[in-house]
């Protein structure tokens, strides 16, 4: 006999830990300092702080690989009575808006703190304050992993004296410090780059300390909330938002929750899907309900509004050049686009020269970027290397294996459709492809150009170079001939030989 | 102010549906093949049943890309009062014991009919009987998504005349069939060399039909259910057993839920850990279990059994050898072993020449299974092909990117750690890592000296057509020189060369 049962999402996700970026005890190292430091940043952002943000490895036992980490930072902390919850329940989190941010729905940092606990039985330790509240939090908190309920083992307040606000984490856990290190390292390096607003500073037990000072003190305008945009919303999400809003008439229904539905659209999609436009959206009948979904599927709505996005943009492209110094860099930045009602932006950039790599053998460098994080592990299934592998780069007569390129993608959304939950890599999603296979095109074509215009110049030089070396005894020969001035006839010789090249 | 929201595993899995390979239209399509497949061989196997498996694809709509399926098997079927949950709520399932299957905990399946409803709003149909149980149950069902639960549409029961028992699966879904069909067949070619108990009949609307005839009646064992190794089980899992054994004494509890611990066993360990062997395990307090725990770690355990492991074994060379007609093959399998106290056993395989293609530009030939299915997608982050390409080729004298060598790698377990849900590759997990790294590089020094008595064998024949050539001449001049009969002087010569060439 069969036995069937259900089983919480906590414990969905502890016997599926390897999904979440934790398969081996390197990685798991390498995981938690990036989901603290990427909910840190978030926090940061939403408040319109300046991220600054300190990470602290220790170990506790090098024997065991036992090592406690700390992160402070200065966002806006979690309100006292959301902590065990927050931080304590898998499926419950404020990201499920949408909004540009890091996370996935607040899975990351949950998984670090439940992986703590089975390799290490120790609670984890918050200590919480949002601003002006007057106060700051101190909990001490377990997951009750078969329940998907958090265990409050200690929870106390005092009196926030200096205004203080962020979140301090600090847990315990078996990791691979030795073999994350490097990854850690290029992981807080590469994010430097994409955040330029931030100031990091990470110590080890080591006696490693990085700092990342801050490049600018500019931070970008605090990400907002947004409406789906029509395109690609699929049956499902159309009939959860009938059922939030039953009594609305359908044209103001559709105005209000999606964007770029203005009152003519409206009329349009409605008369396309012959549909009364004062329809209270209630009455629809489910077959009125699968025609407007197909009439917006392929109705022409204006491109999705970029207000909700951030994209890296200009300091992009610094940061590129701060790095790796390129001989030739061109960026290029995609008008917004949507998948799935979320709109998204694709930046690309292509570097050559200066200390771009020869790649390794086989291999392409190309750097991944998404809502401002780095993506270190896993590209080779990444949907920016498919589209890299499939391009035929000898049309651009370019060796990307084995000349110093370099490929650099950033993409910001309301979503990013990773394949994982661990944030290694983005899905082959076709909206997503296409945009990043015709930025990568344009720079690419750049590039090529500025190859071919630099080989004609180096052949020029060698030509000049040999010319010279004859041109004096050409010169002399040609005036014996015609009993010119041999200076003269020199001069004219340059000067054909010049316009020859530039021809 | 922040919002805080919860969601269900269904609204997860639905806002997330990349994560379990339905990330485009053309992926969906494959990944519901591949699951319904899946399922029927699962619930063959664990009738004892030769598997008898027909999938029908048709096309509701061209333009629209809508398709139906339909998937017939012969399986153990849906207990009646079971299939709403089984197919309607997520984290339901009956694959959470201890037992070599194909699936994520019935994970696939329910994905395919949701991403069915959400892309056509059509209900799924579910025909099943189990085996002598007189009727047949019909059902037409949907997933209420937000909630996570089965939207019951029709059900009835009809008398069962013919004894039929297994499962019939119908929906309709938004896919893209021609950008998918080679995968699928694919998929379907390389089930059928690791299945070679199943007849498979594939047909889709195109006029293809594929039957994949049955090679062998002889069908495995059905996979038991395990207990865990006690090697790598982390304290979630400890104090799990804890909990559901509370009264049973120390040494009778670690006997009792772990294999390969016996009497002997269980009292070193309880002296290591310095607990009394006798107290009931309600007893133990947070420190014991922690020792308890730690001892674990450490302790020399013997390998797993492999009682409930199914490996391919001989059907695998066999498969290789029909499909590739390699010049040279061989295959290797490892002992079992076990990382978070699941067992597991590699089998690899590198086969060389025949039908083997040189691989395309900077890639490898590797083919990938996992209990016994194949997994196509993503192959660059799988742990295999991280193991094959952390190896340096050259103390081998192999070069896999340019010579036509095939890399073929098994992993059978009662886990898996996929990366993702959607099966496309596994973890780099360290002692799976461990195992098919000694596995290939057993099979590469085979080939490898396959490959250097070939080149010598090839080096001896070109110098004897030399030898050849002018031995005549030299007999000749010798025979004057020794005034002997050039004939005799002649094989004396070509001995000579012989005994030479083979030292």
């Amino acid at each position: 006999m069969i036995k069937f049962e259900e089983i919480s999402p906590s414990d969905f996700f502890y016997r599926n830990k390897e999904i979440a970026g934790f398969e081996n005890p390197a990685k798991a190292c390498y995981t938690i300092v990036r989901e603290f430091l990427e909910n840190s940043l978030d926090a940061c952002e939403l408040g319109g702080f300046l991220p600054e943000i300190e990470i602290y490895m220790k170990s506790v036992n090098i024997e065991e690989k036992r090592l406690r980490i700390k992160v402070i930072d200065n966002g806006i902390g979690v309100p006292h009575d959301k902590i065990p919850l927050a931080f304590g329940k898998i499926l419950y989190s404020s990201k499920y808006v949408l909004r540009q941010h890091r996370g996935i729905f607040g899975l990351g940092g949950k998984m670090a703190v439940l992986y703590s606990q089975i390799t290490t039985n120790n609670p984890f330790r918050v200590i919480s304050a949002t601003p002006n509240n007057g106060y700051i939090s101190f909990y001490e908190l377990k997951i009750d992993i078969l329940r998907n309920e958090p265990i409050i083992l200690k929870r106390s307040k005092i009196i926030n004296q200096n205004g203080w606000h962020g979140l301090i984490l600090e847990c315990e856990f078996i990791g691979d410090y030795l073999l994350s290190k490097k990854k850690i390292f290029e992981y807080l390096f590469q994010t430097s780059i994409a955040v330029p607003y931030a100031r990091i500073y990470y110590q080890d037990y080591e006696g490693n300390a990085l700092l990342f000072e801050r490049k600018t003190d500019k931070i970008p305008p605090i990400p907002e909330e947004t409406l789906l945009h029509p395109k690609g919303v699929d049956l499902e999400m159309l009939k959860r938002l009938i059922k939030i809003n039953p009594n609305l008439p359908l044209n103001r229904f559709l105005a209000k929750n999606f964007q770029r539905i203005g009152q003519k659209a409206a009329e349009e999609i409605l008369k396309l899907a012959n549909i009364e436009f004062e329809k209270p959206v209630s009455k629809l009948t489910e077959e009125e309900i699968v025609r407007l979904y197909n009439v917006m599927k392929s109705y022409p709505f204006k491109r999705p509004s970029a207000n909700s996005l951030s994209p890296l943009g200009e300091s992009f492209a610094i940061g590129i050049k701060e790095t790796f110094n390129p001989e030739f860099l061109s960026y290029d930045m995609r008008e917004p686009s949507s998948f799935e009602g979320h709109p998204f932006i694709v930046e690309t950039a292509i570097a050559y020269g200066g200390d771009i790599p020869i790649p390794e053998q086989n291999e392409i460098n190309l750097f991944r970027f998404a809502n401002k994080i780095p993506l270190i592990y896993d590209s080779y299934n990444d949907v920016s290397m498919k589209v890299i592998k499939n391009i035929n780069w000898s049309i651009y007569k370019l060796n990307i294996y084995q000349e110093p390129i370099a490929f650099f993608v950033h993409i910001c959304s309301t979503k990013i459709p990773y394949k994982t939950l661990g944030k290694e890599y983005i899905a082959n999603q076709p909206e997503i492809y296409k945009e990043i296979e015709l930025s990568i095109r344009k720079n690419a074509r750049l590039l090529s150009a500025y190859i071919n215009k630099k080989r004609i110049i180096e052949y020029q030089k060698i030509r000049y170079k040999y010319l010279k070396e004859y041109i004096e005894k050409i010169a002399n020969f040609a005036c014996i001939l015609a009993n010119e001035d041999p200076k003269k006839i020199k001069n004219n010789i340059v000067k054909l030989v010049e316009i020859n090249d530039a021809s």
